[in-house]
């Protein structure tokens, strides 16, 4: 073991100025992009006054704007891979700050409200023609997630799934929210996850959906409602987290797991994790409880395990700035699951400053388990190639001192 | 200290079966209730296929036909209280069994969806009559929590209130789902909240809403879509809690306990509620989080203290048929807070076999908080005559036999 860490940040963002997308969309959508951006520029500009007051204003922005291209700029972000002793990170979209995310709606939030749906498969697959140009430059280094828009078309995503195998690209994410469209028990996205199990393309779900318009009012961000539904962003930070979790509670309950046993989900910057291991305790309770089960019917014939393992099994988590507390929990929540990321270049993230986060974090750590959560996790789960990102690792990575 | 118990149930049930309710329904409104009715009878059939599967089947109530009339007949009811040793009791809609709901979907579910605004409010109103006249055999001894569906129109519910006030009750319940209507944060709720403040009316959310579209199709009751969509049941128990606690994670952020600090809250049939200090501890952790706080604006300027203050302040659980496993985690969870019920005579509560259910839970259990859980603690939230109760106590109360 070399004493340099393979680090890996698996919360990473990467995309084009919205504008910029362009010569990545089909033809025949130029004039409908011509036309959404400009709104679509107006609607993130409102919604950053409302929003995310403070993160992404000028005077924060001012003193790195050369560093925030890194999230379009490939020599750029080598440097800021370097600079932060990054061996290899998995790429979403949204840089956000620079009003990078793909057009008609297809970056993180990947939302089924008020979507076209054909225009947001546009964006999509504008943004990941653009992704799997950037990941080229060093596939080893550089996991691109697709953005896949799953609800409108289960075989089109399967036949997106395929042309992002073909095209280097090995992680998708799809969306967090369902809205009227049916969720992920529904057995029409069967061909979905068989796909994706056959082709080792792992299926993300990063946080940040949840139902806006109920918290801000429906002319969010449009207006501005805070004085008449106060305390709506609180009420967001306290139930993000639950909704980027269902997904999976859908998904094991509908037997996904058991019938696609080698698929691969992760669920990325789920904040604090202390809500996890209450949350497995109780879709396993519900599995186990008999009197639920004479009751209600017996809902769990269809799994042979219970919840947490398949979760255990199929799931891993982006841990995205892990405070030292969530580490604490790392046997609750599964110490083979945790997974590190930096969530460049989101404000909050641990760019430019990540050395010292490290220091501060991961002070007095057993260095196994430092090891594990901070690179070799990922390079398990992803089964990222250790040699190459090792003679990386060698050049930039951290040396094992933070664990002291 | 008397050695026999006030027991207080805080979730009993009563209600007419449906067709009963007639007399009660405004007379313009009885043709309405001629065609809705027979629907509504095979919707509840149908449900009961797919979803209550062997809840209310024709074994189970056959030998017990009688005594769940008490849902309705003032003679068999005190008969049952008498049996379980009960001394008061707090009593939502819905008896289930015998489809005795109240008509126009005004019952425990009060949901927002498929829902005519006018006709559910003449649903409400006629549960609500008839409730004060039952409640008023012995007000000492019934709680009759009034339907109010708020969602539609807040000075109507206003009226509502005083109308009930009127005519002798004092708690209601409204919806714990708002659909597409303003969330609980909203400030148009606020003539709500204040005139249940004032006039001591307490105001409950009772289990078992959820977004059972999305688990069980939109087709549903009325087709089985259990081979579409497996494990829709299990993503149902995992969820219905959460949906639960929600409306209180809005009126906390929405500063609603600020405002009208006197207000009084319970959430009913939790389920297990190992959640519950998880959930509280999210809520603190967001309120005390300085990162969020500056990154997101200052969402708690308008609070004066943390969510869980306001929780212990203002809250009460109606913790029915609580397992001895919650009752040990009685510290986080609010020793004072935690008011039991029976659940009569739904065929999870403990009913018929309250005294037996006592023996085996409370056994070798602190007597102190035996009786506070069982009885005191409903006594004091709700303001009860604690010598009328001793005196029924006395005569139909289970002993302190129970903690041996």
């Amino acid at each position: 073991m070399s004493d340099r860490l393979i680090v890996v940040s698996t919360d990473c963002h990467a995309g084009l100025p919205i504008a910029d997308y362009k010569p990545y969309v089909e033809t025949r959508y130029h004039e409908m992009m011509d036309m959404a951006v400009p709104v679509q520029l107006e609607m993130m500009e409102k919604a950053s006054k409302s929003f995310l007051i403070q993160e992404i204003n000028e005077a924060w922005r001012a003193p790195i704007r050369q560093q925030l291209t890194g999230a379009w700029d490939y020599p750029e972000r080598v440097r800021m891979l370097a600079g932060d002793g990054i061996a290899a990170e998995v790429m979403f979209p949204d840089g956000i700050t620079e009003n990078n995310t793909p057009p008609f709606g297809a970056g993180l939030g990947l939302s089924p409200r008020d979507a076209v749906p054909e225009l947001q498969w546009a964006g999509a697959m504008a943004h990941n023609r653009w992704l799997a140009e950037f990941c080229a430059n060093d596939p080893a280094r550089h996991i691109g997630v697709a953005s896949i828009p799953l609800l409108w078309d289960v075989q089109q995503a399967v036949e997106a799934v395929r042309w992002c195998v073909d095209n280097g690209l090995r992680a998708v994410m799809i969306p967090t929210l369902w809205g009227d469209q049916p969720a992920y028990h529904h057995s029409r996205y069967n061909p979905f996850w068989e796909v994706c199990e056959d082709l080792g393309v792992i299926v993300h779900f990063h946080s940040g959906p949840a139902p806006h318009p109920e918290y801000f009012g429906k002319d969010w961000p449009v207006e501005d409602s805070s004085e008449q539904m106060p305390g709506a962003m609180g009420v967001y930070v306290s139930e993000v987290m639950w909704w980027l979790y269902r997904p999976l509670t859908f998904m094991i309950w509908g037997g996904v797991f058991e019938r696609y046993p080698r698929l691969k989900v992760v669920i990325v910057e789920g904040g604090t994790m202390f809500m996890l291991p209450p949350w497995l305790r109780l879709l396993d309770h519900n599995y186990r409880d008999v009197q639920f089960s004479a009751k209600l019917g017996d809902f769990r014939a269809h799994l042979s395990m219970a919840p947490s393992d398949y979760y255990r099994r199929n799931v891993a988590i982006g841990a995205s700035c892990v405070p030292r507390a969530d580490l604490d929990l790392r046997e609750a929540i599964g110490p083979s699951q945790i997974m590190w990321g930096s969530d460049y270049p989101h404000p909050e993230g641990t760019w430019p400053n990540t050395g010292e986060y490290f220091k501060t974090t991961f002070s007095k750590f057993p260095e196994a388990d430092g090891r594990r959560i901070l690179g070799d996790n990922a390079v398990e789960f992803y089964g990222l190639d250790r040699e190459k990102l090792q003679a990386v690792a060698d050049r930039i990575g951290p040396d094992a001192s933070m664990f002291a």
